[in-house]
């Protein structure tokens, strides 16, 4: 038997650290980005967990020649490092050998290492495993991951538990024709929209809660916004004493993921050109409002008076930034009957719904709001909606064994992330996006 | 228009402070979880975040009948903090007043406030949206969530970025009969059995990535490690030099995060009586050599030359501790027709693969190893294996296009935390299990 423990060996350095190996001569690898001949040496740009790194060859310094080097080959250099203004990380790697340890059978069927990857939407979709090694594509998804960390690092200092939920389920929370239909060993059961009646639970254990993981739509919609998949921030919280508090609590979650970003995602915010939101307030403002405050200004018909088209979402936004200089807008108070039969019914006015959306540069980015937390309150609307209380049994157990008042939201975090980068299209802050005619890569 | 400045009102104080709070008045909510009477008092035990603590109901000092209160109500109290040496929090909270929130419209169809749930498994998850709401049952997950946190630090500390794969996919990556069929608007298309292809095209972009996150195995198994859905905590690593490098990542992640379970989860683990293995080194020894140790040991036949039978797994993890000490043990070089077609065969015996299996406590909780990294390599098992790779034109992309060396693993966290914990079965360290004859609740 051999003993494993846990050591790396370290013959290489880390990317990060350059600064401390100046003038020294170091090992480190990387896979080839791009090779730009010049007069009498060749600038060549090696790809790292994070950085592009800046290498220097010149037949006097290297033991090689330059034809050995491809782009896309996962190489071992060897080289001195030189601090070097003009570099973009500080620093000059001046080749001396190379260890060559892979090589592409084939050029990549699409130019990745400009600055933009220049070609259709679907192109660069379709060539996903190798458009992604693009620096700005990347970007996006350390930025993704950023953000991820932020929320998650708010959430558990607020004493919320992370949990995993099933995404097999019996029935569907959101109700409606979107969702998929599976076979279950002869059986059918459906992929989950949301994580909703489970995370409602476990507010019942743990008071507070939350799950970032893949929720599942069957939406035939073919739209910029749109995904059939896609990875949902959900917290619930339980003791609130209105939906308000899950709206201070997502202002301090945004808040609190802005600063991150800055502190750790500099580099990528800086070559994306991305401007952060303020976040320090967030205004709110009240759905039936907002209808006629839109109609007002710009002289519209109002042809749904329960939801917003997209349209006026993007002219709210407007109005908002215009008014307040916030970026976001909390519309509260939506219609019953656009909103789910779990949410809680507005003591005020009986057709509106302690509920709210968040919207982000005039796109709904969150859902959220008060659940029904009364087992007759519950059973009471599900009456009034014709649903069939059976099929809930286990939803309605922690409703019958009491439950406290809770409310809490749902983020679509590539929404999220494509509005705050500026991205036209959702698909592009997704690593394989799924859309009604998209299954691969 | 109001504004939202993510201020949570603080009129409570948190059960953390209780400390700071000696001999104040304080308000502070949970839901009752027992109430006990004594002779002339009763004990009130309150549930909160992650603490049941213990109230002191006397009808001198509180302005309240006993009977107001019931079990499973949501409850704000305001009451006395005296420091209590037999208490176990070291606190006493003497009630003096309370406000009640919510209250259940019936009592728990099952006794879920004693040290144990005493009942079936079948019961104890029929009932989970209140069965998880027993102390010991939700400390189970209390330190799930802190061994995923153990490993993601370590894993950002190590310079892997978190991404997020489909879940629907086109083809499967273990292949075989366990996958889920989905109508995807009118094509097949399948649940993802892992991320596999996916971390491995996200090596060429990032070099190092992980996903913790649902898997789903169509197995008509019905045993105590089986489950249909589970979380995989997966990476994938480039640049490895083999798959050792793999296998001493993996050492090191299991001793970072019993270092934090040490120091985040003490309370937990002293109530679920948990002894943290050793992680220090792990033994490994050749999968041959295995068995025939095994049929050594124990005078046994060997009847399967290319796995374990569940028996040789619980009798290897005997025979390694007895000589090591250690619970874990990996397991290498499995003969490559157990492995999938991606595996890299060994360049000494062309039946075997550079892989492993770690297994803990007599299980099987981790499968790894390097991959095929080279175009050729890789067309050439597949044809082997008489397999489309039309089918595979977006999977072998990346290889087309050039990766470095890599390899990883996935680790089933359900079944980790089982064995971790002493569980019979691998149901009892998920939330909401899905086995073969249960999807709900």
């Amino acid at each position: 038997m051999n003993m494993i423990r846990g050591k790396q060996q370290k013959s290489e350095v880390e990317p990060e650290e350059l600064a401390s190996n100046t003038g020294r001569q170091i090992r480190l690898h990387g896979c080839i980005y791009k090779i730009r001949k010049m007069k009498g040496f060749a600038f060549v740009l090696l790809r790292t967990k994070r950085e592009v790194l800046q290498c220097v060859y010149t037949p006097e310094k290297a033991d090689f020649p330059l034809e050995q080097l491809k782009e896309e080959s996962a190489v071992i250099i060897t080289a001195e490092v030189i601090a070097e203004e003009r570099s973009r990380t500080g620093y000059d790697l001046h080749l001396i050998s190379v260890e060559i340890l892979s090589e592409p059978e084939m050029e990549s069927p699409i130019v990745i290492n400009n600055k933009i990857v220049d070609t259709s939407i679907e192109k660069l979709l379709d060539y996903r495993p190798v458009t992604l090694r693009n620096e700005k594509q990347r970007d996006i998804f350390k930025i993704q991951e950023g953000i991820v960390c932020g929320f998650r690092q708010f959430l558990r200092k607020e004493h919320f538990t992370e949990i995993h939920t099933p995404k097999i389920v019996q029935s569907g929370a959101e109700g409606g024709a979107n969702i998929f239909h599976l076979d279950y060993f002869g059986e059918t059961a459906y992929l989950a929209q949301s994580p909703q009646f489970y995370k409602q639970m476990m507010v019942g254990v743990f008071e507070r809660v939350f799950e970032i993981g893949p929720v599942f739509r069957a939406e035939k919609h073919d739209t910029s916004r749109h995904l059939n998949e896609y990875t949902s921030v959900d917290f619930e919280m339980g003791f609130i004493r209105s939906f308000y508090d899950v709206m201070e609590m997502e202002t301090a979650m945004l808040h609190s993921a802005m600063l991150y970003l800055k502190e750790n995602c500099a580099p990528e915010l800086t070559r994306l050109n991305v401007s952060l939101p303020r976040t320090e307030e967030i205004p709110s403002i009240r759905f039936h409002e907002a209808k006629e405050w839109i109609a007002n200004e710009y002289n519209r018909k109002i042809k749904d008076f329960d939801d917003f088209e997209p349209e006026e979402e993007k002219l709210l936004s407007r109005l908002v930034e215009e008014k307040t200089g916030s970026e976001f807008i909390f519309v509260t108070h939506y219609p019953s009957k656009k909103r789910p039969f779990y949410a809680m019914d507005s003591s005020e006015h009986a057709n509106e719904t302690e509920s709210f959306d968040l919207l982000f540069r005039g796109l709904e980015v969150t859902t959220g709001g008060q659940r029904i937390h009364n087992y007759a309150q519950q059973a009471a609307k599900m009456e009034r909606l014709h649903m069939d209380r059976d099929l809930f049994d286990s939803y309605l157990m922690m409703h019958r064994c009491g439950m406290p008042p809770h409310g809490g939201l749902g983020l679509g975090l590539e929404r999220f992330t494509a509005r705050l980068l500026g991205l036209e299209n959702v698909r592009l802050a997704c690593l394989f996006p799924r859309d009604i005619n998209r299954l691969l890569p």
